[in-house]
């Protein structure tokens, strides 16, 4: 098969791989299509000093399976979870295995991903999409559920004001996550490109360089991808009220720690999530993506995907298997 | 009245100063004793660039009221709550004047405290100390409100395993607070002597230097006053942990956020607390102080105060007013 392969900061490429055998438990997967995330450009400048095939988002044709149990799922059209834990530890046993303190991640740790002509997963990590859901759209669950993420750790009502900060690929499925409990999210940016596709989805926008927003938010989201966002949220935020921390920067992040301390905010970190709501969120169009994706390419193509995915202007890439 | 003036960072004096005049709805208190606490230390060196009276931490006598409905306060022994609220704004009226935006803080904030021999507040700030609460355990009374604060904000219960970071004055309170709840907290610290107390008031210890703690925790309490404490604490609490942010360090902290986020930690910023619970954990034992007292001065000498409270063995150090 092809493989998009990363071997160490900035060394990347695509390649011919054997296909992969799917282990006892695991499903073989034949990738559709495939979406590139802003952990893959982090993972190819090095992060998480990941060496393999990156990608943990996609949608694909279950072809292969080991146990006679799980041949109801040949020819099923599925994405998959990205967190693999060990099944034998508590947090395994309570159902979290995205806290597994030994899993594997979906191209992201000691685990080959999906930017691929094939993919291997636990049967238990696959969810089956309903045909309201599009290949492309189903590249989308991951992301939808790390935004859906939010509502299982903060409760969010049509009392809350909520700022989301960040007019990104994330920041734009969040603020669509937290509308669907009326509270009327503003989605703050400085893409004017990016605003317009937002208020377009319905929702409310703020530029960056207009006002300041005054800091009378109950709920700021900080999903902006840079190292000062956690600064910025504590001016956003009221006394009391929640920053969700959505950004993942490595090494050191600096803040003003004493104000989170003063005004009594809560900081809370927020990452992966349930697959279940986002599929629903896509299925029923509570949750809108057609309009984030800004190009389309074969696999083939796919380091010109990555140099495209680095540019500012876009939202999401998606690699298509060929034919 | 006698007084210790500050006059910008490191301009410490011990001062003669007119007596304060209680305003409307406040009252004089001759001050009996007051503590140094870090904070005092803090300002004294520049932060919130106070000037004026420090000293939110005392026990006094009414011995001035203005409203006739007042006067049974007259002769009153009392501590008081140090955040004035403007008494207009939403948050006051919601009972959080510790919130209001408005505030000024005794002895913090635009307001002069009680390092000196009087000193005023409104009458709705004062609490009226028990008999079983002495005049050096009063002293006490705000900084194990802010212990007890935490309790306020985060649920504590005897199947948490909790981990209180930082063996000072305010580690041992917060140890001493949170084991009310049955948690059996182990207090992590440096000082062998101060360690030793927290064993004296039935406290489990661990030290900074031994094996480091596993990242067990379900609940961390970093009271460290260290800028790099909080960067620790992420290396101790358990996934989708919580750790309580109780150190203000001037300036910006840096800390490895990813791991908070990738973890899925709550941080909960925590500063001051009610009176009421601080009270009765005082008047029924439940928290023990009189250990904590490392030296007791008339306020005349209390510019050595200053200089022995910034001494890294030293617990509580007392003013006492001249006779």
């Amino acid at each position: 098969m092809r493989a998009i392969v990363l071997r160490g900061p900035g060394r990347i490429s695509l390649e011919d791989r054997p296909d992969p055998e799917p282990g006892p438990g695991e499903a073989l997967i034949d990738v559709t299509c495939s979406g590139i995330c802003g952990t893959d450009l982090q993972l190819a400048r090095g992060y998480m000093d990941f060496t393999g095939i990156p990608g943990h988002e996609f949608t694909g044709v279950v072809s292969k399976v080991n146990s006679h149990a799980d041949r109801v799922l040949l020819g099923a059209r599925v994405t998959g979870e990205i967190n693999l834990g060990c099944e034998e530890c508590g947090a395994c046993a309570e159902g979290l295995s995205r806290h597994c303190v030994r899993r594997r991640v979906l191209g992201i740790l000691k685990k080959d991903g999906a930017l691929a002509g094939k993919v291997t997963l636990p049967v238990r990590n696959l969810h089956v999409l309903p045909d309201s859901i599009s290949d492309e759209q189903g590249v989308f669950v991951e992301p939808v559920a790390a935004a859906f993420e939010i509502l299982d750790q903060v409760a969010v009502t049509a009392f809350h004001r909520v700022l989301v900060m960040g007019d990104g690929r994330l920041g734009l499925l969040i603020a669509q996550a937290l509308a669907t409990r009326g509270c009327g999210p503003t989605l703050l940016g400085r893409h004017e490109a990016k605003l317009s596709l937002a208020r377009s989805l319905g929702l409310a926008t703020a530029r960056e360089d207009d006002e300041p927003p005054a800091p009378c938010y109950d709920i700021v989201v900080e999903a902006t991808g840079s190292a000062n966002g956690l600064d910025l949220a504590l001016g956003y935020v009221r006394p009391r009220g929640t920053v969700v921390m959505k950004t993942t920067c490595e090494g050191s992040t600096s803040f003003a720690a004493w104000k989170a301390v003063v005004n009594e905010v809560t900081l809370v970190g927020s990452r992966c999530g349930r697959f279940e709501p986002a599929i629903q969120a896509l299925a029923t169009g509570r949750v809108k993506v057609d309009g984030l994706v800004s190009a389309r390419l074969p696999l083939e193509e796919g380091l010109a995907g990555f140099r495209l995915a680095a540019e500012t202007s876009t939202l999401k890439v998606i690699l298509h298997a060929a034919g």
